[in-house]
């Protein structure tokens, strides 16, 4: 019902389909077509309002990077912070893409970001959570062998059951951390929530993960 | 030097080696000897003052357990514990074991504790961590193939290294929690270091290990 609010969503997008790209189903495997550079690629699943993405786009040039959001209400705030960040190496995906196979080939990506994804605390809607076993068949898939995925949180009960639900996969953990801002990271590039809660003094917690070779 | 102030702490072990085993290289692939019934032998490395070993003693008449404490001054007091708890399950070893597989045979044990082992902050002493992959060596000859590792702390550095640890060795990980306390598990039996941390409200964290098959 949000987008009532927001009629003009479509047309913005429709006027930036250089950075919201309207037929992503089409581009599999061949991603690299719609940027102008060849060179790694890495997706955000649930980019939010973009803070990250852009972020991410102005300190790593040498990456190409798409965030996929599926609210439209949403991703037009990523738009805009993509658009002002003046930075060529981000696209976005405005799909519910219910699974990441149709959108990518295998091996296509380097690397899959998951911030602050919906904790779904319930046990009966563990299926939902993004680091379900389900889920990491398909990173697997559009991975390249040496890929890897990046995941933060604020939700302890998340994270438990992330760390938990990769490593029963066999994927092996690195770079742990149980109080992100604690390390003050001048690299790292803070998602919106992540600026909220940790003002809060909530601790963030993150992870990445490998498949095994 | 603190020895110089518990003088009778030898005569007291001798006078209880029902608890205090005292000649454990011994007793290598013969444990079950010391104890009145044949069960899963459990073992704590480094049991201080053995609040925790003494209440799991308690809390588990269906398992042996051994706990491995070096400092002569720490190990009376778990004696005591020991004695007071009037538990027939627990027997006491005061070496400093340099490699487990002196004391145990392949597959002897059943679970390995780590409580509120020394952090060893210090990257040139990583080595001496209870998590760094030698000691996981140890670990894995002497657990039976089915065993696990189960390790609390309160310091997150320690846990952040161990979780990598763990997992890079190729361990998969289960029952994590970021704030155990958060639970409020009854069968969660304390030590003394995690009673005085916890009760400053710092989080204890807890995760178990297991060797894959």
């Amino acid at each position: 019902m949000r987008l009532r609010h927001k009629p003009w969503a479509d047309d913005y997008m429709d006027e930036n389909s250089q950075i919201v790209v309207r037929d992503p189903f089409n581009l599999k495997d061949k991603w690299n077509d719609v940027f102008n550079k060849e060179q790694p690629l890495h997706l955000e699943i649930g980019s939010g309002k973009g803070q990250f993405i852009a972020g991410m786009g102005k300190q790593h040039p040498e990456v190409n990077f798409i965030g996929l959001e599926r609210v439209k209400s949403v991703i037009v705030g990523a738009l805009k912070k993509v658009l002002d960040a003046e930075t060529e190496n981000v696209r976005l995906i405005n799909e519910d893409a219910q699974d990441l196979r149709d959108l990518f080939a295998t091996s296509e990506v380097d690397h899959i970001y998951l911030n602050f994804s919906d904790p779904w605390p319930k046990s009966r809607h563990e299926k939902r959570r993004l680091t379900f076993h389900t889920f990491l068949d398909q990173y697997k898939d559009v991975l390249k062998r040496e890929g890897a995925v990046t995941f933060k949180t604020d939700n302890r009960g998340l994270f438990e059951y992330s760390l938990s639900s990769l490593s029963q996969y066999g994927m092996v953990l690195e770079d742990i951390s149980l109080d992100l801002h604690a390390l003050d990271d001048p690299l790292n590039v803070q998602t919106e929530y992540e600026e909220k809660f940790s003002a809060k003094g909530q601790p963030i917690y993150r992870c990445t993960a490998r498949f095994k070779e």
